[in-house]
């Protein structure tokens, strides 16, 4: 198989480890992606990594990056990406490739999480795979019949774009009633914080993480606990759509949302098995990601060692 | 490639035709399906039809039938027939080979439908398409990078079952707000008499058809036209979300409804293209479906003779 260095490139930060066997033998230092000064600093952070990495004697067969936003796979070239402004229509692929002398592979990072999801994760044994990513924006990705789906233009499983209610809120892109503007990490804040208010308790956007959320629902808070009920069922009705249109055998769940466990999955199993026929789901598993903050690096560096041939 | 017996069994009617490159020779005659007492008169009557067209000298390669419903392709089985009582759980191949001696292929009506619009219709360039068939039933399939996906329980494809409200009207199977509730044939006629009665005029279920609408919009009629603006944006507004998921090339839309013509695709297209992002519908084609009511029937053949490997 060979040993690759995978890169899940975040708007927050840049993580990356050596990857052999869909493990991480070790793992690079942290970048800061905002204390990178445009798209130089960026490239010139990523080239270092190979040399660090390096350092450890294990030779590097490819590189591996997973990126937020519009990633041309098959071309090679970052359109544009989530957050960091100036790295548009960067040809990554070719340039990295020139520095390093490796073959590198890019993906869009919802899509390599989901490919080491499947590869060595939650849905090891899946053949047709929905993966969900809930943060600040709601990503997603599809395996159908055993392989990564990319759709027409390389932008397919863009869940939080899919709208539960067609005269709802209008969100970007002129779509109304996404589900990320149900359940992406902003709007579930910002609906606590309402709630609480009108509950008589003020509240600020702070004190309303996900993890706030889930303490506060755990520790018998009522206006969390409705609050963590809503965001199940609307997050299942999302995905019995998802599965009367795609028929998947699992659905992963992952990101800071899904780590509150029951208070999301029960509601979440409950409204899909109610929005959808026995035999569709009865075989259903609906499961949380496996593979934590590593899913994009070993997902990325996978992509890689296939593309590779090894 | 050889010659096939397509047959498209509908609730109403079974079609059938010898097909050779993706198009009819000759008709069967049609068979009443409610005609039909039951099981063993269903299955005469395919066996009969084989007798009927072999009348004309062609070699018959294999038989492919189309049916409404659960149907089991790989194993065979028709689960159970929408609209046809009794047929449950029946090994239609088995029985059909053993009866006539040729191959036999079995599938879903909506996916052979499908596949004959990408083989040799509406969708013939496509890579990625979305097939979508308008009637009392609203059916769906999808063809994926150059594949009949079936998913896990081989039941992908249920646009009509997708919700657009996920707190709207409760449809079958427990969802909420599905597309068929909107668009079905029966709820247009439903919708049409409760507008018009709003409106001050009396008009019955069977004076509300597709085509009495289609012709009434037409003739200036304002309570017709803005029914086909709403459906459209309804149908639109699913569709946007199927895009988000699947990010297909090609939308086919068939069935009664679609031969309203630009009524109902010019605010489908527009909906399309208000509620997703312009780099995934740049490209995006939806048109009508091109094989009418052949389509079943050509795609059946097809899927028949390509198991048979001719």
């Amino acid at each position: 198989m060979g040993t690759a260095l995978g890169i899940d490139f975040g708007g927050t930060s840049i993580k990356s480890g050596l990857v052999r066997d869909g493990a991480v033998l070790f793992h690079g230092n942290p970048i800061e992606t905002q204390a990178c000064r445009g798209r130089e600093e960026i490239i010139d952070a990523l080239v270092a990594l190979v040399g660090q990495v390096g350092e450890h004697g294990e030779e590097i067969a490819a590189i591996g990056i997973g990126l937020p936003g519009l990633v041309d796979s098959v071309g090679g070239v970052v359109h544009e990406l989530t957050n960091v402004p100036g790295f548009d229509e960067v040809p990554l692929r070719a340039i990295l490739h020139e520095r390093t002398g490796l073959p590198v592979t890019i993906e869009n990072d919802a899509k390599a999480m989901a490919y080491g999801e499947w590869k060595f994760g939650a849905a090891r044994d899946g053949r047709h795979v929905v993966c969900v990513t809930l943060g600040t924006g709601v990503g997603g990705a599809l395996i159908l019949d055993g392989r990564l789906h990319r759709g027409a233009q390389l932008g397919a499983g863009e869940i939080g774009h899919l709208s539960i209610d067609y005269r709802g809120k209008p969100g970007p892109f002129g779509n109304f009633g996404c589900l990320e503007e149900y359940v992406g990490n902003v709007q579930i804040a910002e609906r606590a914080v309402r709630r609480y208010g009108e509950a008589g308790t003020a509240r600020t956007v702070e004190e309303c993480s996900p993890l706030d959320l889930q303490k506060a629902a755990l520790a018998g808070d009522t206006v969390a606990w409705k609050l963590w009920e809503d965001l199940g069922t609307e997050l299942g009705a999302a995905l019995a759509s998802v599965v009367w249109v795609i028929n998947p055998d699992t659905i992963v769940i992952g990101g800071g949302v899904a780590k509150a466990g029951e208070l999301i999955f029960e509601p979440v199993r409950r409204t899909i098995r109610a929005r959808t026929s026995e035999i569709i789901n009865r075989d259903l598993r609906v499961v949380p990601a496996a593979l934590g903050n590593d899913a994009g690096i070993i997902g990325s560096a996978t992509l890689a060692l296939e593309a590779a041939g090894r």
